[in-house]
């Protein structure tokens, strides 16, 4: 009997899932919400700054594994053999000599520029824009395997502001950790930053590093960039890992503390989105999409099938991200459930503005349902309103976090449904610009499956999908994709399989519905999609 | 002592004022909702068809006189000198040779047909663009005294598109009349189509009647639009009145009705918006705005200034329109009230899902009031939300019935009191784009005077509007502008003053409050109005 943890760090909690590393069957596993991060610390939502605190994750990997254990039997425990960590990013922090994250020094604990900078940090406006004009002239353009466009929410973008805007932090930082390679560490028991072990996902689909680079883009480039960055390349690291290795083993402090085996294996981190792609079963060309606020879209292909690709306005291309063999690319949407959620936040001023917060409450939860309810019986017709899903700024195809939303085609008559369907209409064209890109740089996609909240919840929504891309969407049964594949991947690491690919065909996660476009709709949407292409280049030169 | 009566015939209801002739102090009113269209029959609303059944009007006018007269000292009705009509138009019904509407004969009594065809009535689309077609290769541009652009709200495209449809109509059809035309034949006693004194105003501005064209189109232009109007042209008109002229005294059936005297003088008709004009006390160069759920902008010039001027995509320049010797101007915007109205509908949605009608309705009608609040106290940047006011298509410049609204500029923080701002700042950018046309056709706008329950309602909506024009905005203290306007005219009619210029100095509404530009956002707005123009040229090219 082996057990593996799966601990997925999202941007609200963190999850841990012990599973059966037989087939993947769920034994237990239990949830915890960062304290401060909940509490609203650190972050500056109208500037866009979002930082997370060290101890929001330590204090989480201790109580989630601790609670899952509690509710599995008694001997799953000592029978633990592997465990591996996915997490939010490019969410880096900068660290000292010793690999550790500032904010946990006292004179930075409470300064937003020594924690982690999460995800979703659009602080780095600026920096990303000048990364970008100086790769596009440098005589390699160290952009080209991450579409060509640098992102704020990017490690390079965030180091560069960060140093700029703190002389304290600047001082102090020794190097800089992404959040899924400084937990893996910490169970390690050595976080050396010099030395640990670096995840292939995080460097290479962030950091801009790739094999015919040498690694990490030239010193040369980071200095003329700015001579703040200089030195700091040699302070980082050369090679990276695929999730498949262990990290090694973990640390006899983190054993005692967590109750488990001090043989047990720490696998190398890597992101949620991509450790989720593998707990779905991905498949070369199945295009995965994690559906949530926002999507984040995993395709994998053969190398020797697409290894000569230069994909351009996608969030990178990096062999051996996802599965060991296999290019893993990334796409995605900067706003999804957001959209909705936005809509509904908006219908739900009046109830706000005049009802108690109990009473208000109560009915807001209650709008998306009834909107999708009646959204779902309209006509779908080439004159509806037509809606732009930039709302959160566009991160594929061809990053650009300044874009805005829209929607046209309005009239007197227009009321909250078909508005809501133009919004949903407006989230599945948005990610038929991706599956679009993919296909015109000569990756093609051939069916999409589904894993994330919106994924199960809405099947207005995944059949409106369906409809638009004219492609079958499966839905991933297991509600914790991510965690499930973080489990693959410790199981990996361990030595219970030979190979990722061995480990995800026994322990990944079945479908449980399938939605087929309806083919009366088809020929409208293409109508309808012509109007928002037409509405985004219109933004896109004008606001 | 001598009284007057002004009626004024709004889309909802029909308002009866009686004023001192010496200084248009109101003595009483009362207003008579029309029952058949409360009911809403003979219309349908997604069809944009919009009847009015002949005997509203009627029963309208003997009640809405007989409660006004009812409610004044009794010395007033033995001295009621003068009386005239104002109502919307261009809203015209097909007569028979005595000049009785159809739908008052059995046969027609039902027939949506027979009766008038209300301003807002746009089931004759097509028919406008017809008309606008042959118009501009014809060798005379009929339509260049109407703003280059016939308007399927129009006379002509009304009367085509019935002849067209209802075969009985179009056999039984000997005639057209407006409503203002007929109602005040109506109270002369003579309602013979061919000798009833029309409206100048009607006439000008809908019918591209013009002296130059020795009248209504040529019958070879009219011919060729559409055989099925052979004839008609004669029996029409060729003659036309402004309202300073008298109909004819009262007939003595009316004048026992409505228990007046039998020597009072009938003034001949207008639209409701002139009229208001004229209750507002309008003078060259001040644009007088009726603002509710649409706005009409009336305005005047000196023909010997402004009388070999072309002005393009206005509702029409016509001599003597609003006060004789005058060139009156006429534009307006297709939704202005009804934007705000919309987002109030979309913002209750979730009330009236949720609650009780009662329980919905109470919060309803707090909506605007609120976001007007929350909307005055938020900054104006250049970045915000700009949306396109064309939620009923656009009436000037350049009428364009197809044309859709549209809000750019949204993201995930964009909040109700946000969008409130942006439709708001969109109705006050339309007023804008048609100041612009008339300067830019040579008519300079000095001042802007408001009517209408939008300009007593909104402090808010009223100072924006100050803000976008750059221009003082003087609001009429009387809530019957039109009405009072209506009584100015039969002041005029019935010989109490020599001329229209005397009645309103004697007689207009004064003013009871201001709103002057504040300087600090005047720059700001310009900025928007162009992000307002790119959004309009867009969605003019693409939808």
């Amino acid at each position: 009997m082996n057990y593996v943890i799966g601990l997925d760090y999202g941007t609200d909690s963190v999850r841990a899932l012990i599973a059966d590393a037989a087939d993947g069957r769920e034994v237990s596993s239990a949830v915890f919400y960062y304290p401060r991060w909940k509490a609203g610390k650190y972050c500056n939502p109208g500037a866009s700054m979002f930082r997370q605190h060290p101890l929001d994750y330590l204090e989480g990997l201790e109580a989630s594994v601790k609670m899952a254990l509690s509710q599995a039997p008694k001997e799953v425990a000592d029978n633990v053999v592997g465990i591996s960590v996915d997490t939010t990013g490019s969410t880096p922090v900068a660290v000292d000599k010793n690999g550790t994250p500032l904010a946990l020094l006292p004179e930075f604990a409470e300064n937003p520029h020594g924690m982690f900078v999460l995800w979703k940090d659009h602080t780095a406006n600026a920096e990303a824009e000048e990364i970008n004009t100086l790769a596009h002239r440098w005589e390699i353009d160290f952009t080209k395997y991450v579409g060509g466009i640098y992102s704020s929410e990017w490690f390079w973008a965030k180091i560069l502001r960060t140093l700029r805007v703190d002389e304290a932090v600047r001082n102090a930082a020794f190097s800089w950790v992404e959040h899924c390679d400084w937990l893996s560490a910490v169970l390690h028991g050595d976080t050396n930053p010099l030395t640990l072990k670096r995840s292939r996902c995080a460097a290479g689909h962030k950091a801009m590093w790739h094999e015919e680079f040498g690694g990490l883009p030239s010193e040369a480039f980071l200095t003329q960039l700015d001579p703040l960055l200089a030195g700091l390349r040699d302070r980082l690291y050369r090679q990276t890992y695929s999730s498949d290795m262990p990290m090694g083993t973990i640390s006899k402090e983190w054993a005692q503390r967590l109750g488990l085996p001090e043989n047990v294996v720490v696998g190398v981190g890597a992101f949620d989105a991509h450790m989720g792609a593998v707990g779905a079963g991905i498949e070369p060309y199945s295009l995965v999409r994690v559906m949530g606020t926002s999507t984040c879209d995993m395709l994998i292909a053969p190398n020797e099938e697409v290894g000569n690709l230069l994909i351009r306005g996608i969030c990178g291309q990096v062999d051996g991200s996802i599965l060991p063999g296999m290019l893993g690319m990334e796409a995605g949407q900067s706003a999804f459930g957001d959209v909705y959620a936005w809509f509904q936040n908006l219908l739900a001023w009046p109830l706000r503005e005049f009802l108690s917060e109990e009473e208000a409450e109560k009915m807001v939860h209650k709008i998306i349902p009834a909107l999708s309810e009646k959204a779902a019986l309209l006509p779908v017709t080439e004159h509806d309103a037509v809606a732009l899903d930039w709302f959160n700024g566009r991160r594929t195809p061809d990053a650009n976090h300044t874009l805005k939303a829209a929607i046209a085609g309005l009239n007197l008559g227009t009321d909250a449904p078909q508005i809501f369907k133009a919004l949903v209409e407006s989230t599945a064209f948005g990610a038929r610009r991706i599956v679009e890109r993919f296909q015109s740089e000569g990756v093609p996609i051939r069916q999409v499956i589904g894993i994330g909240g919106v994924s199960k919840k809405s099947p207005f929504v995944m059949q409106n999908l369906a409809n638009v891309l004219n492609m079958p969407i499966k839905i991933v049964e297991s509600e914790q994709a991510c965690a499930l594949g973080a489990a693959i991947c410790a199981a990996t690491a361990a030595g219970v399989y030979q190979t990722m690919a061995a480990a995800q065909t026994a322990m990944a996660s079945g479908y449980d519905a399938t939605f087929h476009p309806q083919q009366d709709r088809v020929a409208v949407y293409e109508k309808l999609y012509q109007k928002y292409l037409a509405l985004g280049g219109f933004v896109e030169n004008q606001y």
